[in-house]
């Protein structure tokens, strides 16, 4: 595995971007080998203090690894993707499962789902509650889904919402889970100061009219916010490629609200390589959900990848398709963040002729202060993890990172 | 206007297509003219009895005149696209708003979206209750967001689902309505003929195991159903164009499903020429919501109408997009409508230099047996309605149909 660096190594030319990338141009014998399949993780883009830094370096390497012990026993990748999923929701941490945001009414409702790169299955769920691992729910809709019809030639949904998509979870063997045991301290305290400046800054505002209201509160906006969404993406041993994305949504939403984690094309995406596209791709995407949404940036960036240069793509992609969107023509701040896999066959990397490989190349990129990833082979005996940060000096929203890395599968069985 | 033909005038090679397409090629004098704007609407791809298709397109016919009303007053598109889909919804005989198809609980929940092509903002709703026109808490979903963020900086959500959409559209002046008033006489049966019908069809099952269940109830499908929602595209005076979709759902959804129509870039689609896109482009789907949301129809269609032939752009889409499309590789019949709009200014057209014009060409294409428009310029004394229908002998979810005509804008202000 390659290890990865932080200062710029292809400066671009744009001064809204800042851009590092590692492509190890070793010989053949120096290029990191793994077997098994490839993991990548995202704990959020948004803010990551310096003090939480190792709590979420810590819950991206256990993801890892819960993946990587899913593709050693044979997983395919939408199982394993599932596997890192659950373990980022688990933590307290992160805005997703327990302890996600609270909404409004001081309620969680979650978002998630998943996408099968190998049949192009998707399940969704939005605003659900009461649910530990939301993730598990989507995954169970796409299994269902596959199966085919039900009863009286009705088609199974793909998306599920609020109560139903609970009642349907429970009536599937997913366990229940009391929304107060899924509140923590800190997103319980988050609630309180959140509350406390919503109702300071409506005061502020009661003597000015409605327009200027939303111009001042434009204006008080803090940047990007907490928005640590968490998301996977994998390729196994067979060379599918899975995606996954969970998230509790921003703070202090209204109650219903459904954000990019549960939209198609906007939270997750993944395409095997078919006779259309050269690469397998997989794209988790992190931010501020409405941003996500109008832009359909998982979609977007899962296109890029069939470019020849994923790097120029992705940057392309961020730059054109995001922060520059006409979609997002009126925002002041484009805030997310993606963590991307693609995938080729590559029959003149192998060492001989009878071993099958594949070659893996991973980014993120993000417009947000930092993201956090993990990313691990099934070759590799830890994951690495890093925190990525937009360099000083530039602004949240108008500027960018980007970063990666390349990997060499080997033992991929076709 | 011109008149619609139903016969092949233009036949394509494929067995599987049946296709007409007029298209008057008459001298400028002869050409139709009208000012103010042009609507677009259907009741929806499925089947439409003989019996009912009367009032089908009795509500087409108030839905155009209904939006033309707004678009004679000097209303933009998306307050004439927002007229129509309420006359839509109003009637008993869309599966909208009044008269929705109930779930399985026997409760009607219902999806909307619209999608204003001048800003490229979108509202939507999922799984909403107790509110008879779904389509003005989208509309006001959109309204709401593009006056710019909440107080304390919190971002406006585009897209509400279930108890918390209910609970904003009250908070925002839409009156509540008991679901009792929102079924029909007709709904109500339908919902007990098909409860008796999946019940049969389950004790049928009874002794098979879960595989083979499966596989019979997909063979006792039958076709394209029932499927009609309903939507509307529209252009205005200024030459902006918005969409805007509908729908009760499929019959007997598990409670809390959301389908197309409130999915972004799968139920409508709009955006305006820029300088990306040399035509302004506006699409309603309908149909088999799973299906339009796997393939991203609406978003789809739309980018195909940047080509310069519209009619074989939107066949081929409808062919390769969407019937043939690998995400739906392995269901076997694929089910659903569109209808197209897209305009485009041109110059060489006006009668004189001083008036601005614009070329209108409209679509509609289908996989399920029957599609239900109406359709009316500003011009009009009344609407133009016509139910269209695969050719006999054709197979549903596996043949398309493809129709349409052209209309010149005049009065059209930059």
């Amino acid at each position: 595995m390659e290890s990865l660096i932080n200062c710029a190594e292809e400066q671009q030319p744009s001064p809204v971007m800042t851009n590092s990338w590692s492509k190890q141009e070793a010989g053949r014998s120096e290029m990191p080998k793994c077997a098994g399949g490839f993991v990548l993780v995202h704990a959020g883009a948004g803010y990551h203090s310096e003090s939480k830094a190792k709590e979420y370096k810590h819950v991206c390497k256990r993801a890892c690894q819960r993946a990587v012990d899913q593709l050693r026993a044979g997983a395919l990748a939408v199982e394993a993707v599932t596997a890192a999923l659950v373990e980022l929701e688990d933590s307290p941490f992160t805005n997703a499962g327990m302890g996600s945001n609270l909404n409004l009414s001081g309620e969680i409702e979650c978002d998630a789902s998943i996408m099968d790169g190998k049949s192009l299955h998707f399940g969704a769920v939005g605003a659900i509650s009461g649910i530990k691992n939301p993730v598990l729910v989507a995954n169970c809709l796409l299994t269902e889904a596959q199966k085919g019809k039900l009863s009286a030639g009705r088609i199974p949904p793909c998306f599920l919402v609020g109560r139903g998509a609970h009642d349907w979870a429970i009536s599937h063997g997913i366990p229940p889970c009391p929304s107060e045991k899924m509140a923590t301290k800190f997103s319980l305290s988050a609630y309180k100061r959140n509350k406390r400046k919503m109702e300071m800054a409506e005061k502020m505002d009661a003597g000015q009219n409605q327009e200027k209201k939303r111009r001042q509160s434009s204006e008080n906006e803090n940047g990007s916010g907490c928005l640590d969404t968490v998301g996977a993406v994998v390729v196994d041993s067979e060379g599918n490629v899975a995606a996954a994305v969970s998230s509790g949504g921003l703070a202090m939403k209204h109650p219903g609200r459904v954000g990019q984690a549960a939209h198609y094309g906007c939270g997750s995406w993944a395409e095997n390589a078919c006779n259309m596209n050269s690469y397998s791709a997989a794209v988790s995407t992190s931010g501020c959900g409405e941003h996500l949404i109008r832009t359909m940036l998982a979609r977007e960036c899962s296109a890029a990848m069939q470019s020849e240069d994923a790097h120029q793509a992705l940057l392309e992609a961020m730059q054109n398709k995001f922060i520059s969107s006409p979609f997002l023509a009126s925002e002041d701040r484009v805030l997310g963040g993606v963590i991307v896999l693609r995938c080729c066959r590559c029959v003149e990397a192998q060492p001989t002729p009878n071993i099958q490989g594949a070659m893996v190349e991973f980014l993120w990129s993000h417009t947000t202060e930092s993201m956090c990833v993990g990313y691990m082979s099934a070759q590799d005996s830890k994951a690495k993890t890093h925190i990525s940060r937009l360099p000083p000096g530039t602004v949240p929203g108008k500027s960018l990172a980007i970063e990666g890395g390349v990997c060499q599968l080997m033992g991929i069985v076709d």
